[in-house]
């Protein structure tokens, strides 16, 4: 199947090429699929922050415990959270919905009391957990149409969302980072590209009832 | 881009056809690419359970409020984590390693021994939760592969985890459920499927630095 071929193609990069840039048109390929991301109850409580920007990229090596990746990386991807789930928030969601779709009110309105009652009743930690959790689908998804674009990138879990916030103003903007993501293209001396891939075997990653 | 038209193609089936079936070739592809979902140090702290036994699924109704897609999908397929994430796990992670890559000893050691120091530091609810973080990265993939070949597919975090655990006997298995996926094939009358998506714009979505 072609797309277990691209998911067997990808690896977590640990050497980007520093003088090699996707288009315009691969990092829009990215973007919508971002956008396009499955999230619980279509709320996308996520946003995608995009940089290409050397002299920032450098100042994120620090807080990425000095992997080099977010600078050599063509584009470093941020996956944040939205700070503020509130009742403004999910109002303006179900204005999307009816603006695309125009759904009557009378069908938006209980589920919109609904969802606003719910939420309210989330204390602020629980809501940046459920956000959070997003974030990681959408991770799952980018990893995937990276691969299917033969896209390199370099996951990452492992890094200061403090420090992240800070150097990109990210509070100005209602946002806190999650998880990061360089993508764009491996070094040709990247060994970890030829090392073949380690996983279980389908026996132990599956359980059929 | 195909991948968009897969992505856009894929929506939350409400309502499938109870009478189609994904064939052994398409399940497969599906286990294959869970396996092949990135990890966090690709320990792999997850598993799929893929059920295909209408008398089992419809037990699962009720834990899931109601919701007739998991009786009437063709597979039910639960993403769960290890309750267990100890030396041992860790252990046989490296081992993995060693057999698939040959890789010495020497270099091995230091690094599975980090990793062991440092996960046993983690409480148990951090191990879960860290652990449930990688199940939606799977999830993330799978619903991405699901609509590159056209499966489809209704992402599920409402449900009752202990019910699940109990009627599918997980916790035997060393398992917990975090998240259900029914796949098949929508119903004709899904009117869902012909819904236009809601979506922010590129503009609300992505954040250029």
């Amino acid at each position: 199947m072609q797309i277990l071929d691209s998911l067997q193609w990808r690896y977590a990069t640990k050497k980007f090429d520093a003088n090699r840039f996707l288009t315009n048109e691969q990092v829009n390929t990215l973007k919508e699929a971002f956008n396009l991301t499955a999230t619980s109850y279509g709320l996308q409580p996520i946003r995608l922050v995009v940089i290409k920007n050397k002299e920032l990229q450098e100042k994120l090596v620090s807080p990425t415990w000095n992997q080099r990746q977010v600078v050599d990386a063509s584009h470093v991807l941020v996956l944040c959270i939205e700070n503020t789930i509130d009742a403004a928030y999910i109002e303006s969601y179900f204005k999307r919905v009816k603006d695309i779709r125009d759904t009557p009110d009378e069908i938006i309105r209980p589920f919109k009391e609904f969802m606003i009652n719910s939420f309210a009743d989330k204390t602020p930690e629980e809501l940046s957990i459920w956000a959070a959790k997003q974030a990681y689908i959408a991770m799952g998804n980018l990893l995937t149409v990276c691969g299917n674009e033969r896209i390199d990138a370099c996951p990452m879990e492992g890094f200061s969302p403090e420090a992240y916030d800070e150097i990109l103003d990210l509070k100005k903007h209602g946002l806190s980072s999650v998880l990061v993501l360089p993508v764009g293209y491996r070094a040709e001396d990247d060994m970890f590209a030829n090392f073949k891939k380690v996983r279980k075997t389908i026996a132990e990653s599956v359980l059929e009832l």
